[in-house]
């Protein structure tokens, strides 16, 4: 059974740190959830994974149900072993990616209709399956199947869009109590647009669920970072505190730093690591490009005093040089810095909130990338 | 200086064990060369390579001279700080890639006018540059440039090519000594084409000439197997016992075998990392390819025993996923397996000579091979 333990000074609305005990280990919060979609964070093993402080990670059940299916997942009792990852997952509904990824999806009560995007074959993705799948992944935290919807959406399309949610989720919830013993956990997904009113609707149905940990699902899909900043100061402080509370899909350092600030545990993004196969390599200075001309001739690491693996060992010239001649090598080592940099920047704002001193961190943290 | 010292009772024309003392460290033969083209054996970092038993890698000149160019070289003072790899190098003279990459190559007395395959720009490679440049890299391990001609050639261009060798070696020796203390090593490689009497006067001309090694060049370029081993086996007794022969761009595990049985102690070939990436795996009993449907539901690793990294964690199952997905990690799993088998293979060859048991060793070799 997932529990959750603040390691703060309970606050209603601020930043918290706490630790999540899972079947697979427990997680200090704030924690940020590099993603592994096919089984494989992108170019990195599970060693480089640990020694960079990921602690646990995510799966795609859309991308994993399709490749390379539920049958291979069940030689190894789940993903853990398929991918030698000792340490929690979580898992997200596929949702998302059927939303997302998925050619001719339609939706009904049932739930979704839709076509591989690999092969075209037809799939049937309910909250029923999708919790089936999660299990047979043997996910630490699996999602309720939600209804994604587009940004802009209007007030009806969100509003159906959140009730679905809903039945959803007590679908989803019924088929875990059923089918397992409740050491797997479950968390609700809160969705409404863009409208406070539906938030705040959401929210009520699925604490009324009572789900061991709540998401704030819907946000970063295109809508401005204020009115993304705006959702989600409405809905966290709403969310039980003696839970996890995960803003899904999210985001920048700076949207981790913020949403910290608003009471926010935990987080996953694809940013650290496909910006790193893109050559865009995070620094608490900003970010930088290494296929840049400039870092040409650079002898310094990436950046000065981080203990990374790729900092300690190589130059700028070097991982420009790898980059510019599309060296395998170049992804991994780009990768393993990201995910160092992701992972430290949620530890330190966990050491700053324990010692109550996450306001000077924030200070800091904005005035140091200033400085480029 | 390197020096080359026999570690097994020193026979003229069979099978020995020896050590390679260079500038980086020592090398005990036979040895396999990773091939780290562009400065990094595709996908591999240092530490796997350490790891898996490689002790000396091979850079080609002609890629590093065009990519990242010497003047990033000379901020590090050469390719063991650039790409933070501790041990020896041997560099080849770039010769064959001007022959099999280039555009508009021509070729003269003074040396090769050619285009870089990238962005078309004109380039001098005489043997003075190349020895220059192998001398910036500063390789433990440099070669001579040498002309490489087409297979089949006819007796008159393989006649000219191999004294036009001769004539460019002595050129190159003469760079190596007034340019260099002699801590870098040089090597004459041995031409002529498939013709006895051409390979036993390249062989002449460059004994005369004395270096620290000798290798035999010309081989694996399209012949058939038997007239290559043929030409090894007329070529290799002829080089001084003292000193170390190399076999370049060779080859098939059988190969090694076959050329170690005829003396020769050092190899390098694309193979093991060229066909990791293209999802080829070596086992003793033979190779397989990771994509075949066989491999779907194996959980047992590519080969059982195995001590690399990638059998002591994953399963077929999980690497064949991983390759038909494309994911990246797939690519370094597999060439560590691979390089692994390569360096095992020439370890085991030196500990079965040491002992005098190779023969044994080479009768194992094949029938465990013909045992799948």
């Amino acid at each position: 059974m997932l529990t959750f333990n603040l390691d703060s000074t309970p606050v209603s609305d601020g930043p918290r740190a706490g630790t999540v005990h899972t079947l697979h280990g427990t997680i200090q919060t704030p924690i940020f959830m590099p993603v592994g979609t096919l089984g494989t964070v992108k170019s990195l093993s599970p060693e480089d994974l640990e020694e960079n402080g990921a602690r646990i990670i995510l799966g795609n059940t859309y991308h994993l149900y399709l490749r390379p299916g539920g049958d291979i997942i069940d030689l190894f009792s789940g993903l853990h072993d398929f991918m030698q990852w000792p340490h929690p997952i979580l898992t997200d509904s596929g949702g998302f990616q059927v939303f997302s990824l998925a050619k001719l999806s339609k939706i009904s009560e049932t739930g979704y209709n839709f076509q591989s995007h690999i092969d075209g074959s037809r799939h049937m993705l309910t909250p029923e399956a999708s919790i089936e799948m999660q299990i047979r992944l043997n996910s630490d935290i699996m999602m309720c199947l939600d209804q994604c919807i587009a940004y802009p959406s209007d007030h009806d399309q969100a509003k159906s869009a959140l009730e679905l949610t809903t039945r959803w989720a007590a679908r989803c919830k019924t088929t875990w109590m059923n089918r397992t013993d409740g050491q797997n956990s479950l968390f609700g997904i809160v969705q409404g647009g863009m409208y406070k009113d539906l938030r705040d609707l959401s929210v009520q149905q699925l604490i009324d669920l009572d789900f061991p940990g709540y998401a704030v699902g819907g946000l970063s899909v295109g809508e401005p970072k204020p009115l993304m900043m705006e959702m989600a100061a409405h809905t966290l402080p709403q969310l039980p505190a003696d839970k996890p509370r995960y803003v899904m899909g999210v985001g920048t350092p700076e949207d981790l730093v913020e949403l910290v600030t608003l009471g926010a545990d935990m987080f996953d993004c694809v940013m650290p690591t496909r910006n790193a196969r893109n050559g865009q390599l995070f620094t608490r200075f900003g970010t930088i490009n290494i296929s840049n001309a400039e870092h040409r001739t650079a002898i310094e690491p990436i950046e000065e005093g981080c203990t990374c693996y790729t900092c300690r060992k190589y130059s700028r010239a070097y991982l420009r040089h790898l980059y510019t001649c599309r060296e395998i090598l170049a992804y991994r080592l780009n990768s393993i810095h990201n995910v160092h940099y992701y992972l430290s920047l949620v530890n330190q704002m966990r050491l700053s909130i324990v010692k109550g001193e996450f306001a000077s961190f924030r200070r800091d943290f904005y005035r140091t990338r200033k400085k480029q």
